[in-house]
């Protein structure tokens, strides 16, 4: 992609009310856009890092057996009667119908799915069932000033498992604990795994939270074996499992799995006949993944004064080129055909061509925007590239070939 | 895929209330649940049909220039205040949100669009741009009864284009009706373009017309020809292209492109700054095309009393292997070798390798869910494999071999 080419270009300044920080530098390096409290427009280079991290989350729910579906926005506010929640929920966007039915607004999709698996699943032969979804969300919050970190609209991958017994349930959960903790690992956010509660949905839940001072959750996290509790279910002195110290942190929750309680499958009558001919309640998990967050999150935990400082697989692009002395045809050449080399090797390249800018400006804009390799080609770099990664200080020079090497 | 582990398995009957044709279709064949009228869970067969009619679109959206974005469906009410449109679009979903403002769920974004690109645009410099979306639309219909056809909530591509004068927008919109074409080709779906009222958007439109008598539209197609008029605008007596005679045919509209009215750019202060240093209106073309619509057209179209017949590049899968006689060893070795087989070869296939399921039952699923090839291996077929397409009667016997040259 050339940059002259790019929309929108970036702003030296975020826009007034703009108080968290991956909202800041999100808006000002042209990633997103916001439309109200809480509610964004996704630019084409934030639409970029929500699609890889949908990849990677994508792969892996299907690596663990999940199907994926698509579930609606609009859900029946009688569902949300059964269930209680249309009254004890305290975000649900409700509002009624054409008809004059209650509507409302899936924040979560329990009220969905379980009345939908009631009209496939009737024999334990029909179970495990494991399906999830990459699929917009809404909350009516009061305030939502943390920018991706708390949105009235967002995206979340929510992953629901039905199971004949709950031990067969909590095998598949520590499956999908693990498949989280890969996740992570391969978008570059370190999380830790925290106990917490489980508020409307379990007795219990475990939590992948990332360790940021900006974050609004607060756990105990033991300095010896780094296990973490969540404040709201904290009663302890000294870690449970190796006697360690606790340490206070903040943090943001970027992912959360509940053993779901059998309320919901009683409120829909979600029951299966077992291999011995009884009826009885199918066991469910519901495992949550907040991509618009993770998005956030990464800002938080990836930055410096200059911008942001994107891990390499969820870069928008992975090299930013610089091209100085463009007004000289053989340096525009050669920037030109590197772009077009590296592109024909696959790597996604952004292709700084502005004539009309300062050096200077293309520095900053490249901080700003975090692009993993940033090259730079002029008079003064001859037949070599200057490369240098974002986040660390030397620049190197390097051939064409010793570029792509790196890159692989 | 083996069709034992594919959630759901398929249905005898479709559910009370459900009229049209794509409705039982594709409910029957497990690839929509309907959770509410006009609201519908896209199962893991519906969602692969959407995600490559999606596929399909973006690259020829990426191939005209556009950049995707991914717009809210949640709009400040005000913005549709600014252009009347709050009280005048019948069936936009508002309510309140929890500061008391109010919010509109979006079934268009033009009240998105043009205030994002005032902070954008200033200078003809900046001209042209094209962003579009893939994106999940709302409309509080009063009878939502048609399926896929007229859903309250629906996915839609839409473009925008924007320009520093009518010339050069009209230039676009020419490109975007032939990379139109180019799609519905792609799909296999075929359309007439038609001249069209432009409703509250502009004075004239073109919409993408496919004719099926169990359309809701009313079109003019002239027999010599094949141009078409909507009735909304015909008031020919013979074609004034050609002087051929115009036959009444029912239709429905998959598409439909608009040069905006200018009232849009003055409500919202979308101006530039031209060469001439004056200050100007920008030129807007929008673009719309209705994914789950297209969808369910494609049912409507293309099927006969056993099911669905999908054309081939928007089939879930390309093969749907029936194996038989599976209990032999022999014969679940030589299925199961060609399902991995050819899925090494990138080919999509469904394996029906269900054991407690009769030969009729496999054949009336193969046939409900359209999928464009049928392989059966059984003891009968011995060494060869019996393949049959979709919609043609005859079989034949082939070899592997051949099998993959003819999906090539």
């Amino acid at each position: 992609m050339l940059v002259s080419q790019l929309f929108p270009q970036t702003s030296k300044t975020a826009p007034a009310g703009a108080e968290s920080l991956n909202q800041q530098l999100l808006i000002r390096a042209g990633f997103i856009h916001q439309e109200m409290a809480g509610v964004y427009t996704y630019l084409p280079l934030g639409l970029k890092v929500l699609t890889k991290l949908s990849q990677i989350i994508r792969e892996e729910m299907d690596r663990i057996g999940g199907q994926e579906v698509l579930m609606p926005a609009l859900h029946p506010g009688e569902n949300w009667k059964k269930t209680g929640r249309f009254e004890t929920f305290d975000v649900l966007f409700k509002f009624k119908g054409a008809s004059g039915a209650d509507v409302v607004l899936g924040p979560t999709h329990e009220e969905i799915i379980y009345p939908l698996l009631t009209e496939y699943v009737t024999s334990y032969k029909d179970l495990p069932i494991a399906l999830y979804q990459i699929q917009t969300k809404f909350r009516n919050e009061l305030r939502a000033k943390a920018g991706l970190l708390r949105g009235r609209e967002f995206l979340m991958k929510d992953l629901y498992s039905f199971h004949a017994s709950e031990q067969d349930r909590d095998q598949y959960y520590e499956k999908v604990k693990k498949s989280y903790l890969k996740i992570f690992a391969q978008i570059g956010l370190p999380v830790l795994v925290t106990k917490a509660a489980g508020g409307t949905f379990s007795d219990l839940s475990d939590e992948f939270q990332s360790l940021t001072p900006s974050g609004e959750d607060t756990i105990f996290v033991c300095q010896s074996c780094q296990r973490a509790v969540n404040q709201e279910v904290f009663d302890e002195e000294t870690c449970q499992q190796c006697g360690g110290e606790f340490k206070k942190e903040k943090s943001i929750e970027v992912g959360n799995i509940f053993p779901l309680k059998q309320s919901y499958a009683k409120a829909f009558g979600l029951y299966f006949t077992s291999e011995k001919g009884e009826k009885k309640l199918v066991s469910v998990g519901c495992y949550g993944l907040g991509i618009s967050r993770v998005m956030g999150a990464i800002v938080e935990v990836f930055h410096d004064e200059k911008g942001i400082i994107w891990p390499e697989k969820v870069a928008p692009f992975q090299v930013y080129i610089v091209g100085l002395d463009l007004e000289s045809k053989d340096i525009w050449d050669k920037a030109e055909n590197i772009y077009q080399n590296l592109q024909a090797e696959g790597i996604e390249v952004l292709f700084d061509d502005r004539k009309s800018v300062s050096a200077g400006e293309k520095f900053t804009d490249a901080d700003l925007l975090g692009i993993p390799y940033r090259v730079v080609i002029s008079k003064k770099s001859e037949s070599n590239l200057e490369l240098k990664k974002r986040g660390e200080k030397t620049t190197q020079l390097v051939s064409l070939a010793e570029l792509k090497s790196q890159l692989k």
